[in-house]
């Protein structure tokens, strides 16, 4: 058979990995696939380096719109990244007849709904699994390995930069802002790191999986997306002491009235596998009905780790381009005639643990107070931590929480900051125990 | 589209589960496969517990050869375990035009390459993710997540009885008999333990995943099995107090002549993400070029868990039951006209570093002895551990070797058992940094 034909949208460090490994395993994906895959067009903005990285063996172009038309393309690969203009490229594509493979979690967690429907109408593929988690294949996993459940829920550590963040922080006791210096001039943070530290792009990858996990559509709008830049080296130390680690989890479960969607720092017992993901890792702990809890690890970003996602869903696409659509797994597990409109919760509805610290003059009565207005909100607790001054008769009183309504604290914590004996605003990290 | 229809061959502990989880999810998981998946027919031992389990819903048999002879039967899920009846039951129901799914990898480890090409012939598909590491998708992920990669090494916690059992030694300081005795207590091990403590069900596993990641026949009269059965107590502690925990690993590995097939205890770096992998659950390591290291970890045993993967199969099997097996993945990852004659190393040809505890009579000069013997059989000491002596001037010397060559430590072993200061037989135990 024919080796099948790919144009590249990119040639950037994803693309060219992807480039590479296609290349140097060609022989292994051959006997897998059972059929060559062939980068036959590249779309770039620097010709030069496309045509020095791709070694004369592709024609390469400067306008991408010749890949998507171009009758020498069956699959095309979008790795530009950004929202609009990928957009308008995919959905040409689809147009075309071509599939697709993405690495663009933006792309998908916002006009995600309209290109499948665009995609179902044309009967062609989107696959997506280098978007969540880099090379770890959990696209696949909640897809397809987990289809005999009823999933309960997904938390992961799916954002490197902030993981790398939040362990150097822990492991040397440095402020966040230091930390994301030495982390950009490693290569690690970006120079605008905005998206990466504020959440946003692990709530982008959050989007795909919620949908995915629960036979939803994409609903970005709705996730809550709250990043590390404002957590205090003082927490990381406390929640050690108390026996957790904070991670930036992206979390999204199934509740009694709707689903939640929600990216934020988070405790974890330290005991547990994913607190224990350093560095740039990436984890997705999927705990659902049948299974019990499983959990997936891997590196979450990087040229060839993102590549052998991008390739593998070249290589599914190979073996199932020709045949019935129906025959073929839905873009989100769930048959598109079948999804749910169940809603996701705005974050004053979620219920989780929390760990609240409150810095108060250290007057008589004043744990009184707090665990009055607790009880008042139906708030109990778990355990509580006073620690020394910091200078003065200042003190520092940490309360964790069981599990709770979100609004319950939001009102306690009204009350809290209301009292004379509480300075400043009451810093609130929330918990999940993730048993 | 009607439902397919399902026979089950056993309707033991996975059966049960099985029938019982699809029955619960069954809207979900026709939401997923665009098709409903109906247990029609089952075959069991005790028809009245079969019938009582199964509520009426669908005809139970005492004969199995009755439902991989029936035309209400699309898909055979074969739950028998053994060897000998499995493989005539798969292979009729091949004849017959039935796909399969199992999870007996003892029949899959012995006979896979029979039933692959029976299977093959006749374009039915042979489906067994449930066959290693119960509900973790172990087998999705290698055979179709990683198809871009060059896949370097597996290496897994398989098996759940001898994982709980070495958890229990370690946190407890027990030795292996009691612990198995409390383990058969609570049902974590059989009546007789003997597959799994010795190490043949993790070597079945191992077979089967050995096969996917390098694209060779299954070999399981090549594999290395050495259990737990021997494991003391006393090496446990000290590999903790050199930084490591042991575990029964199953390892597969590409080495420059060929590939190590090995299921043996292990030290492993405390500071593992799989070395705290604890109690009877299941991890496995994959280190491939493109991806680096991926971990999948869950429940490796059990009902439910085990009956995931049968159902993700089935579904998977629904799919693409009507297309041309050319577009399906093929049984063993490559395409059947595809696979790798490279040889299994014998053990003596493997790589690895090791732990040797040798007890002596403290006399001097012994350590010199010692390290002149390991010099001289070209192996290189990372680190060395002497022990306070247990009653009389006798004492335990630890070697941990950087890697080296097995067969180099069979002859240093020689040498060392037969020096005049060492007493019994010196302790070898395999270590693997996994970094």
């Amino acid at each position: 058979m024919k080796p099948i034909k790919v144009g590249l949208l990119g040639i950037g460090t994803v693309g060219a990995g992807t480039f590479n490994v296609l290349q140097r395993n060609q022989e292994d994906i051959r006997r897998r696939a059972g059929r060559g895959i062939e980068i036959t067009m590249v779309a770039a903005r620097n010709l030069e380096r496309a045509a020095q990285l791709t070694g004369g063996q592709c024609r390469v172009v400067d306008d991408p719109f010749l890949v998507v038309d171009s009758p020498e393309v069956d699959i095309v690969v979008e790795l530009i990244g950004g929202y609009e203009l990928p957009r308008e490229l995919v959905l040409r594509a689809i147009a075309n007849n071509k599939h697709v493979v993405t690495a663009n979690k933006a792309l998908l967690a916002l006009h995600g709904n309209e290109i499948f429907a665009a995609a179902q109408e044309k009967g062609v593929m989107v696959a997506f699994e280098a978007a969540v988690a880099g090379g770890v294949p959990i696209i696949k996993a909640l897809r397809e390995g987990l289809t005999a459940n009823r999933i309960e829920s997904v938390a992961g550590i799916i954002n490197g930069t902030t993981n790398f963040i939040l362990s150097e922080m822990r492991d040397k006791g440095l402020d966040f802002a230091t930390v994301l210096k030495q982390a950009q001039e490693l290569g690690y943070a970006e120079a605008d790191p905005t998206f990466d530290i504020e959440g946003v792009d692990a709530a982008h990858k959050l989007t795909i999986m919620s949908a995915i996990a629960f036979g939803i559509p994409v609903q970005f709008d709705k996730a809550h997306v709250e990043g590390i830049s404002q957590l205090q080296a003082d927490d990381i130390r406390y929640a050690e002491e108390l026996g957790y680690r904070i991670k930036l989890l992206g979390i999204t479960r199934r509740a009694d009235t709707g689903i939640e969607l929600r990216v934020h720092p988070t405790l974890i017992p330290a005991k547990r596998l994913i607190a224990n993901v350093e560095g740039a890792m990436n984890a997705v702990l999927v705990e659902a009905d049948a299974v019990g809890s499983t959990l997936y690890y891997g590196k979450g970003a990087g040229s060839e780790p993102t590549a052998s996602s991008v390739i593998a869903d070249l290589v599914d696409v190979t073996r199932l381009a020709t045949v019935d659509p129906y025959c073929r797994v839905p873009h989100l597990a769930f048959q598109p005639n079948q999804m749910s409109d169940v809603a996701i919760l705005p974050m004053s509805e979620i219920t989780t643990s929390y760990y609240l610290r409150v810095y108060v003059n250290d007057q008589l009565g004043v744990m009184a107070d707090l665990t009055r207005i607790l009880a008042d909100a139906g708030i109990s607790i778990d355990a509580v931590l006073q620690k020394g001054t910091r200078g003065g008769a200042r003190t520092d009183i940490i309360m964790i929480t069981h599990q709770t309504r979100e609004k319950n604290v939001d009102a306690a914590i009204e009350r809290i900051e209301a009292l004379v004996s509480v300075v400043g605003k009451v810093i609130r990290i929330r918990l999940e125990t993730l048993s």
